[in-house]
């Protein structure tokens, strides 16, 4: 068994994405769950820049940044499950994409603050991002990396998980229009490695429903 | 020679970034200045998504981003001048300190829009920026990356000779403190293919006058 521990939050979208890629790749690991109101002195120790989480500790190691973390799981293991393209330009493309969701981050954590008067503009804004990922990104495409599930996709469909559970507790609708997005959320989500990865949609929305709702 | 096209304005940083590590390559290309006032129809064919450059075009296909047209070259030319380790974690390492000045572009985008009440405010946040970058990074190495110049130099160099423009445009000092950092500027800006391609730094100042002054 590889030395890999993982530090996170089970409520984490960040950390998701980094055990549905150990899981593609076959790699066991010890997963320890933190608490942020109280890190422990080991996350402290081995992101002190950031503080936070996901961590992935290989062989005392540390590695952070979700995205940084695929890549460092994918360039360590290429051979088990690879999560991008050998090609240089298909490569690019898969890092654009997520790159792209990282840059909004901000729009769909607007979401969460909307309010009345913020509601229409901020609703746009968001629907905006998910169809530019549809028309340009996803296009017909099974997966955004093709037929099977890669690093695009871990970047991008976790998050829209988590999106879901916005929609819910603010009452707007972001995703009725997106055909192909909805369609392909649904593949996704039924991956054996994300399936049995991500929270349930409930336990989420109670989670959250104190501070967002 | 390969088929190379470099879309960009010379003023850019993120376009400098891209022509230092083509020069590292030894990959000759065509450089094609864009009018931002004015976006080519090439422009908005090969970015339709941001609209923006830097664009690299190699053999027709357009890689956009900064920091993935930096991965990209690495990985189609992988024998000339790696950017990038060849070990994973170091990779990892790099990526990290080259996202982390991603992640505070608004921090020092803050500097240009400084106003005597924030003035201090936003010093005082660069300053401590750079002293991470500076303590947890570069720490008492040569580059970033070890002997040689590579991704995280690029990524964190560039940048910070357009925030010496800023520094003399808005009358501030952010840099005095952090010594490790300035000598390791000084030595950056000493690269052949670094010193090739930095707009000069009076012309720098000139320009940006009329929109930062």
């Amino acid at each position: 068994m590889e030395d890999l521990k993982l530090f996170g939050v089970w409520y984490s979208p960040f950390v998701c994405r980094v055990k549905c890629a150990l899981q593609l790749k076959g790699l066991n690991h010890e997963y320890i769950e933190e608490d942020l109101s109280n890190k422990s002195d080991l996350l402290l120790q081995y992101n002190p820049v950031h503080k936070k989480i996901p961590i992935l500790v290989h062989a005392g190691k540390p590695i952070v940044e979700s995205l940084i973390i695929l890549e460092y799981i994918d360039e360590t293991w290429p051979d088990k499950y690879p999560l991008l393209s050998k090609d240089p330009y298909e490569r690019s493309k898969a890092r654009f994409w997520a790159k792209f969701l990282q840059d909004k981050e901000s729009t769909f954590w607007s979401l969460v603050l909307v309010t009345e008067e913020t509601k229409e503009k901020t609703v746009n804004e968001v629907i905006e991002v998910l169809r530019t990922l549809e028309e340009h990104g996803l296009g017909d495409k099974k997966f955004f990396g093709g037929d099977d599930i890669g690093f695009a996709d871990l970047a991008i469909g976790i998050g829209i998980h988590w999106m879901k559970v916005i929609e819910e507790l603010k009452g707007v609708k972001v995703f009725e229009t997106c055909t192909l997005l909805q369609a392909w959320i649904e593949r996704f989500n039924e991956v054996p490695a994300v399936k049995e990865n991500l929270p349930g949609y409930n336990e989420l929305v109670a989670h959250y429903k104190s501070r967002w709702g």
